[in-house]
């Protein structure tokens, strides 16, 4: 596979997390290719002291595959030169940068020039210093998919591969108590279901996806006792949505977590960001992964942000960035085969 | 310490713990005295062959408190033997021996006979059917003391013994979309930490507790990004709590969990039930304990319901019952030595 990481923000701790991504995974019959800027990488990497051969491509025809794994070099498709690192800082040339970053990575893969991008973090002030009105990675990798297929509808979906735990989301960055009428405004409930259990199949090798979807009010409502959303449309909009796919709930999220039920099944739908979250980040600290599914691209994330606070210190763990990537391997082989056995063209 | 044990409802899996409870427990220097229905008890002993010597008395002046540990027998205070079991069913005559149990034990400990109260399950429904208008034991437990104590407000507590873990809730079985009103409305912020850190101090022995307070929406507002609760009025509150109390927050709680945060704190007030049960259930599933705080007595319960599904199998687990007595035998000590040091009288 050849797969593309996206620099991130060049002032938080992207830079780093890659090269010791790339320490620990050159070995690996995979390719991995940098998109953003070669000297921000090559300061990085004397700043800190890591010892990574790196070399600037201005396209990726210039890789030379056979190269031995021992002589590996870290290919950096570089954008730009003309920036300076501010390490820890807000700053607009690094947000757009790592727009750049991001947008030339997306084409390469739509063009089916690579096989999937996985992306460092970015800083959300700094990509709108920049001028871009986008809120992150979702939604402009969606905006960019779009010309390429119209139904491109991102899906986020916290893997951790250790564990097999597989948690989406059916109202993300929603104030809590607009999170009810969201879901129901939004038809969040059927759209996730959808597109998680499609991803699931696609992505993840699995025929008949197994997904447990989660109570909105404390114990689920306790019959309608606390709150009547459950009874009133979550629950009758999750029978008539047994009819299709193999879900299962609602179930009081509390309980649920507390019994380790989700080992039961293939993923689980949370109905809001902590009711997901608390428990993912829990269980899956270090090796978690975002995957954004429904894009005609594989993306891939590691579970962290910019980490400012700690950039340029040496001290940022690779690890998720690691999950993500091998992840990020394994969708991509996992979607080419899907896409062989279902007749659709690569 | 003389401990009681209600029996909870008689056609649930309170006998049951309670004689593995017994069991586990009879060596240790504290007394153990049933509050139910002696026949009931007599019944699941044989029914769950559980050999466990059973004696029944009227009133607690009749226990011999001299018994060599090996010859201890369980007390019962049997309140009714004019009931058959019916196991796992939703009965009035058990809603209603439940509840008895729970007065007679409170109203011994308020009297000052008894020095804690330990609860096994009741069934809402079966008290329900008995003619009792209280949702569970805290607004029986509340209504009980007030005569003792005017002020009486009952906080619960979490309590993970092993790990030290304790989660309060700001509002318990609120539904999700009127959390942020409830929240507003009702003072719960300032009256929660209130009695948290008071409880944390008389029944935990820590002079100046250290609580953590999480935010109410997705990454705590993300600076008032997602919803406005945190900027307008949640951290402004808590400002000014600061100047009186050792409170720290808000806190995104999904980071906060995930990177362990809540080891460097006496304890965590999560805004609503899914927000705190969620960790605590997960970290805490065998050996969590419920505290009724600010009631005149102790009481603790372990954390789990009535199990009508298991009843009477002989599988249910008592470890939770079991850790609920020991820290009520801890937090009783803790609070004579309390009111001792601080001049009230026993």
């Amino acid at each position: 596979m050849l797969i593309l990481w996206t620099q991130g923000d060049p002032n938080g701790i992207g830079s780093e997390i890659i090269l010791k991504a790339f320490e620990a995974l050159k070995q690996s019959e995979h390719q991995f290719v940098v998109v953003g800027s070669y000297c921000m990488m090559k300061y990085y990497a004397k700043h800190l002291g890591l010892n990574v051969p790196i070399k600037e491509i201005t396209a990726l025809h210039e890789i030379s595959p056979t190269a031995d794994s021992e002589e590996r070099q870290l290919y950096v498709l570089s954008l730009s030169c003309n920036i300076k690192a501010r390490v820890g800082e807000i700053q607009a040339d690094a947000g757009n940068l790592a727009m750049q970053a991001i947008e030339t990575a997306a084409t390469l893969c739509l063009l089916q020039k690579a096989d999937a991008m996985v992306t460092a973090p970015i800083h959300k002030q700094a990509i709108q210093l920049a001028g871009y009105k986008f809120q992150g990675h979702t939604d402009f990798l969606e905006h960019l998919s779009r010309p390429y297929d119209k139904a491109a509808k991102a899906q986020m979906i916290l893997v951790d591969r250790p564990s097999a735990l597989r948690v989406a989301l059916a109202t993300v960055h929603v104030p809590l108590k607009e999170v009810s009428e969201t879901l129901r405004r939004s038809d969040a409930l059927r759209t996730s279901i959808e597109a998680l259990s499609k991803a699931l199949m696609k992505d993840f090798a699995i025929p008949s996806p197994c997904i447990a979807v989660l109570g909105l009010n404390p114990h689920a409502s306790d019959g309608g006792v606390i709150g009547c959303e459950e009874i009133e449309w979550i629950q009758p909009e999750l029978d008539r949505l047994k009819e299709t796919f193999n879900v299962h709930g609602v179930f009081a999220a509390d309980g649920f977590f507390g019994a380790k039920l989700y080992k039961q099944f293939d993923a689980v739908l949370a109905l809001y960001h902590d009711q997901g979250l608390i428990p993912f980040k829990m269980l899956a600290f270090e090796t978690g992964v975002n995957v954004t599914a429904g894009l005609p691209i594989v993306r891939t994330s590691p579970d962290h942000g910019t980490a400012f606070d700690i950039a340029g210190k040496g001290i940022a763990n690779p690890k998720s960035f690691i999950e993500a990537t091998l992840l990020a391997c394994e969708i991509a082989a996992q979607r080419k085969k899907y896409q062989v056995s279902s007749g659709v063209e690569a």
